[in-house]
């Protein structure tokens, strides 16, 4: 794996036929939509990929699968967390075992932890991986929003970047320029919008959700920023903000992106629109929007001559 | 079991040895020591008792040996939530066939989730349940404090109670109040300095984590409370101030009262203080001022002639 | 006026023409009504009173006619908070003159500052002050949850006590417990429903905004809690419990206690309804159910014998 | 005035000699060093401003002296913003009296009100205002965040634009992207260094406290974003950080933005450095580091050949 870290790396969706079982077809369908359209890796059970609603015979499959079906096209990453420290452990063991690259650490989400119980938790936690580890910071989701210190020691400890997933973008670039002089330290937006930003002041790529759905606007939007094309970078930008004004916008559920990520793929017809509970699929009305929306982004992308 | 739940019912710690194993002597004589002191059923696998950290190995474990030790002298009742929607079905099972009483339901803890959704989950959740169920309502770790449109939801399906563990007085008399009519649907508190209101105005007991190391004590000041006998109320609630004041006191970490109920009752010899990842036990001075503070309250509680 | 300050303090609302005019007649009707009610004290210009949203002209106004009506029948108590320090000193020097018994300091509420900001606010302002003083928390306003170090800040600076409106009992209880070896130190409760736990847990009353349209019902709400009478206590509490849920309950609005107080002050009579911006009175439909939610409650208060 | 407003517009702070007093010479050296600096508007009596802490004889020294000073130079817009409706329509009338251009409406601060609420509020506060208005964002200070229906209802009401001092990026582009029809009607940012994602999405500029400072500076991060010059964007951003990491980042109290901007003038020999209760300006150390950080942040800009 080249280091830093960089690029457009989709936290991938888990197809599902119900909670407890893949759409396995799905999942060969959406991995090699994303690989083709050119992304630079993918990370496997994060929130978008809802690694908690899973059981771990899912998630295991899941890994597997991927792997074989990336075949070391692109690193492979994958979300370990658990509130239980021995199964993160246990399932860093595993993500090993099948030819994953790495794997990811976010808080442990149950309790509300305090910066010194995560530095400690992490002192204890990377000793045990087998793999080289990202850190993620998801405050949203499970309560802590790691402070300088706490990605310092994830630092120390040979974190190999952090993904932000925060939405705040000052704390994002305030990580960019606290890390300028550790070049193989990556600084990953977890908010797509910002990945122009993140870019143009040094930082190194994006997690975004959006290209599960259309990952060759994302690789473009990546290279635009790396080439400081700035008309580009603003044509995109108006793609990027319509699906957060479409896809993303569907009800009023915190939920909704998850959910409207899944429904555009399954309105694409790549993989199943199933989501695990406790979330839930769009229905009726819904679904039909979303059908349209997709056809309204693809339309704004045909226009660009670029493409 | 007897309806409305009522009573002292200890959310149970859960004694170990290290992440992955319990200390069965310690949880031997944790649990004869609460059902000596009168206590009116036991509460395993709520927040207390580091559900969340632990693996489904010593989950079960600890079930199954609880309900020997317990042996039917009081109902058992054990928390079964998790992020996965089939792993709490798994688990109510299991709770089922190895003589559990009952299970207790809050909300899947990663995503933060509306109503509606939680809503959705209650429907699809209860019908798989092979025992009777009661709500747990605890916002600051789940990210959702339960409407009533929710908690009448629970009910409508069955729920013969809720356990509410916001700390809102207000918000728990107003359940109180809206249940009244409902003679079999229990309202317990989270929040044990509640006690003495939630039982003067109709609430039927509390979900006190200080019963694990004093039982007895927090018997008395249910009883004193169903006897209105007001100078007991007060005099012992100066107790409960006082466990709050010293014991849950230690630090500034919002798990020093799951960390500090262990540490006491390492110091009374009762199990082992271990606590899971990602928390930790107590050390050097604070284990000291732990075993003053307990002496404190014992000789607290030795002053009242009515002990 | 004696010490601690003790009793039922309504924190009285402001009857209004208009924005910038009081209604004189039925200032004279509300404090009469409330001092013959049986309160021990009147504070003036508080959150209920809707300080912050009149001109000076009308805050002295108001304050002057208050104490010619009160006529020193009970004290009288006058927040002076303003975001602008020399207003507050100004206001302070106003109330002294026209005869008010005591100020009442909150955070100024424009910025939000932390601890040590708030201490050394109080020690510049208080050797400003010609009049004895008291500390109000009101963090949903304000801002700013005053710790321990903060209260006893004010209170080494010779403050009278403490009304709490943070709305958490544990927060009370631990003030009260703090305190409870300075006779002189009052800690009053700003929510009314905690009142009987404030008075046997050794606190000095309430600052109770149902007060202004039922003062009968919260001193004997009081007198029963100083007297530990139980069953009158619980019977009251389900009177206070039906106000919260029918006059306090109307829309969803978190202003809806104020304007719910004046809307039921209007429905009885005793004075007009305006509020002043940015909140505005109810209307139609909340008009009569007002009114309807009063005799309710007037009849539930008929059926005490000890009324 | 022309439309939209556009450009840079520093939330101007007010030279103190105490609480009571204004500098004088602080704020015609002041507005002359922004004017002179080439920023296209100056915003009085903001958060930066410290409105809130002056009393109104102040405050309209202040907007009187400022205008005679600016004498025309640049538009000029003041905050009016009071819990009291009626003080803000006065306020606005004084503003059109000594010649300003514009007032700028928050949320009034004390209620936390609703966004229906504030509809209301605008919709019987525009009327009786003689200037053309503003809307102004400030969440983290009045408790309310503007929705997207909130907005409109101002923009029908004729507001000529809002600032938006959320910090939320992705609300800011929404806002843009919602607005991008309406040629007249501005996206002004709170938070300077979104200024160029501000500009290159379609918005018109930033009301940047900086700018008090280092009005140079942000013109031409302006300049910058409006050439699309990526190379001077992302040297200045480097600098608009380094802002971040040392002038307003001194202590821990969330004041330390405007404290600091303030200490940074005095060092400059600017004007005082003199900070209003609830504030304090700093001391001693902080004061020497404060002097060395402007030194460092005017080296970094003599290092541009473009400046």
């Amino acid at each position: 794996m080249e280091l830093p870290i960089r690029g457009i790396i989709p936290p991938v969706v888990t197809p599902l036929v119900n909670d407890d079982e893949l759409d396995e077809q799905g999942l060969n369908n959406l991995l090699n939509h994303i690989v083709d359209g050119g992304v630079h890796g993918i990370f496997l059970l994060g929130t978008t990929g809802e690694a908690t609603s899973l059981r771990y015979r899912v998630r295991r499959q899941l890994v597997e699968k991927a792997c074989l079906i990336v075949n070391k096209r692109v690193p492979v990453m994958v979300g370990i967390t658990d509130t239980s420290f021995e199964r993160s452990v246990e399932m860093a063991e595993f993500c090993k075992e099948v030819g994953a690259d790495m794997v990811v650490i976010a808080a442990p989400y149950y309790f509300p932890i305090a910066q010194v119980e995560m530095q400690r938790y992490l002192e204890d936690l990377v000793p045990r991986l087998p793999l080289p580890f990202m850190l993620y910071n998801m405050p949203s989701h499970t309560k802590i929003h790691f402070t300088k210190e706490t990605v310092d020691c994830a630092k120390e400890l040979g974190a190999l970047g952090i993904k932000d997933s925060s939405g705040d973008m000052l704390y994002l670039l305030s990580l960019i320029d606290a890390y300028k002089d550790s070049p193989e330290f990556s600084v990953l937006t977890g908010t797509e919008i910002f990945l122009p930003e993140t870019i143009l002041q040094g930082g190194h790529g994006a997690v975004a959700g959006g290209a599960n759905i259309f990952p060759r606007l994302f690789v473009d939007f990546y290279q635009a920023s790396l080439d400081k094309d700035y008309a580009k970078i603003e044509f995109l930008r108006r793609i990027v903000m319509k699906i957060y004004n479409t896809i993303y916008n569907v009800g009023t559920f915190t939920s909704r992106y998850t959910v409207g990520t899944k429904c555009a793929l399954g309105a694409l017809g790549i993989c199943n629109d199933y989501v695990a509970h406790p979330l839930r699929q769009f229905e009726g009305a819904d679904h039909q929007a979303m059908a349209n929306y997709v056809e309204e982004i693809k339309e704004m992308m045909g226009k660009a001559a670029f493409f």
